[in-house]
């Protein structure tokens, strides 16, 4: 009897958790062995953590235990964390538990911020989204409303908040916490006006890649609740509760919200793949180049959108399909077929600008490419968080983590 | 006709609200004008404040929008701080709104962290009992939580906890922490053995004045919870993040917590009362010596228990009474009769322990002299707490601020 071949997943977010389902649900019992590698002994929803982070969401509930979704009779989940991969041996190092040894392996290792060679970035800014970084951002944000108040010479840097970047994570996080700052206020006795808000964008447009109206729109909503924008405007550094501009204006804030974009995690560059910014230009059935048992997903994978000729930003939606496409194709190895090829879909591109606005377009049958604003797009951003939901668990998953999306 | 006297009563904390709201409830319509003056537009409970600065209270629920309790037809209400008296011409300096001329003057204007002359205390402990410094005592040990929990390298010192002092304030705010301990730990994600909790007391006993079986009740009940007693242990210096004890043994604490006790507001002795650690050894009738119109009440007046021949430790009850007495002895002396004298009376004293726990003595009717533990100790010490409630703005003020015995 031949050895039954090991898949190894590295990674429970987004392509990583369908991955592992999928194999899960559709390998024959004895077909082949998974193992899921991941840190955390939860997945969280990277997508909903502007919510926790400026505390209009409990952080529990942007996370989901892992074996509430991998079944361990049919996968193996190991917490631990990855310090590197050895293709020529087919073997992944682990820190705390040794080594695994994989026929297959899918590379879900995600992403860390990207900060274009500002210096200060890591020692000043709060640059890591995910649950332990954005409940210590929300934690902090409370403790300097408590801390301006009780200070006996109220410093104005501590109710200055500042965004990096004014694309999908600034602006979705800066929408949140706008729509928090007067019922901070109300909490910590704090005049209204003290409390400053801004979004710093190099480029010279926020949210690129939106229709101008839909941008338009969501500054309006923004400015509307007190956030300012500097546009056009590149930081040259960051200091201890300070911003340095390439104009030379500084702007003194006790919080610094780094949300420039993200680079492939580290390990993928250190594990040997050829990688821009941490991202390998994976194949069209996303193994990386000349690895013959190596896919790659999600954040470290590079696709190129045909229609642009420019890659695809690393979204949820299109490391899901990446995670579904790669479970295939290692079936359709171990079954002695041949791969196929991912097909981006990009169903919609809502951001939410908190409470119940939103805006973004949406492209799935009669809504195709159709701008939606408001409560309209804040439901349509609901329903497709809860279809992740229902394709990760079922519908008790919904249940117990979805949202309403009314 | 005469002009109508003018009762200015300086802080809003027991006894002042005591104070102004027997004054507007027993005066006759003309008979005097009353001005309460206080810093807050609120009232708040200084012998609660343990909870909210743990976390286990909302702030708000500790305290009182004066404005709920004064009637504004039968007393005014004025914001400001106080700046200094001047006995000679018989007014108050305000901070924002100039001068208040006062024909009767009760001063209860409240106590700040006696530090014993230890260095640092200011600087980098948290060492004031108010509001406003509870709220961000709270915050900043929740973000000492995430803030471990987030970093690559976690620090011991951050989830220490180090309270200076065994008496009644340390060892209520100790009660708190340890009940909410286990909670923060499952919030953050940590582990509960990387908590350290200590109480760190200069005198041979914790919790002086109280009977040693009921010490050894609440010191057996805390331990038990994983707090560290250090008691005969004096503290040399304070620095940031560290405590320096006078055996030479330093720990290393983000969270140092000062409640050792308390001397009277610097502004007694600013202002030419003569003073023993900002408490005035007031007569019988409450008066200042030598003073015929001003009255001093609550952490700023000193009186001595002729039992023990020792002064009586600044309470909410003794505050309470002398508000009432000094309320008394105004009317008196404007309807030219004489002040009556203060009789101390002490109803009880009841520590909570955090949960449903509690310990004290109890002297009223069938329970005198009785030693209560427990629940049953709990029991009294809310009932107690509503009874201040009812005085201060009847059953109204009980349903919505009270707090729920059982």
């Amino acid at each position: 009897m031949a050895k039954k071949p090991q898949i190894v997943i590295l990674g429970a977010g987004y392509g990583g958790m369908i991955a592992a389902t999928k194999l899960q649900k559709k390998l024959g019992s004895g077909e082949a062995h998974v193992t899921l590698v991941s840190k955390h002994k939860y997945h969280y929803q990277t997508t909903w953590l502007h919510e926790p982070a400026a505390g209009t969401m409990h952080h529990d509930d942007a996370r989901i235990e892992i074996d509430k979704v991998l079944n361990s009779n049919r996968a193996n989940f190991v917490q631990d964390t990855v310090t590197s991969i050895n293709k020529d041996e087919k073997k992944v190092i682990l820190k705390e538990g040794g080594e695994l040894a994989y026929d297959y392996l899918i590379i879900g290792v995600g992403a860390t911020a990207e900060t274009f060679g500002v210096e200060g970035v890591f020692e000043h800014a709060y640059h890591k989204w995910t649950i332990d970084g954005v409940r210590e951002l929300k934690d902090h944000i409370e403790f300097q409303f408590s801390k301006y108040r009780n200070e006996t010479v109220h410093k104005d840097e501590d109710l200055t908040f500042v965004v990096a970047g004014a694309g999908f994570t600034g602006i979705e996080f800066i929408g949140e916490l706008s729509e928090r700052v007067p019922k901070l206020c109300e909490h910590y006795d704090v005049p209204r006006e003290k409390v400053k808000m801004y979004v710093i964008e190099a480029a010279p447009s926020a949210l690129p890649g939106f229709d101008p109206e839909l941008v338009e729109y969501a500054m309006n909503l923004l400015e509307h609740r007190g956030v300012e924008f500097k546009i056009n405007t590149p930081i040259a550094e960051v200091k201890e509760n300070l911003v340095v501009l390439k104009d030379g204006e500084e702007i003194p804030a006790s919080t610094i919200i780094w949300a420039t974009g993200v680079r492939g995690n580290k390990l993928i560059e250190e594990s040997g793949f050829e990688a821009m910014r941490g991202r390998v230009k994976v194949d069209a059935d996303l193994r990386a180049p000349g690895e013959e048992d190596v896919f790659i997903i999600g954040d470290c994978a590079l696709i190129i959108n045909e229609e642009t000729e420019r890659p695809f930003p690393p979204t949820a939606q299109i490391a899901m399909q990446q995670g579904a496409v790669a479970a295939e194709n290692v079936m359709a190895l171990i079954r002695g077929g041949t791969t196929s090829n991912l097909k981006p879909e990009i169903l919609g591109t809502l951001a939410s600008l908190g409470g119940k606005e939103a805006m973004g377009t949406v492209n799935v049958s009669f809504l195709k490419g159709r701008k939606l604003y408001g409560r309209s797009a804040y439901f349509m951003k609901h329903m497709s968080d809860n279809r992740y939901l229902m394709k990760l668990g079922g519908p008790l998953l919904v249940l117990s983590k979805g949202r309403n999306p009314f």
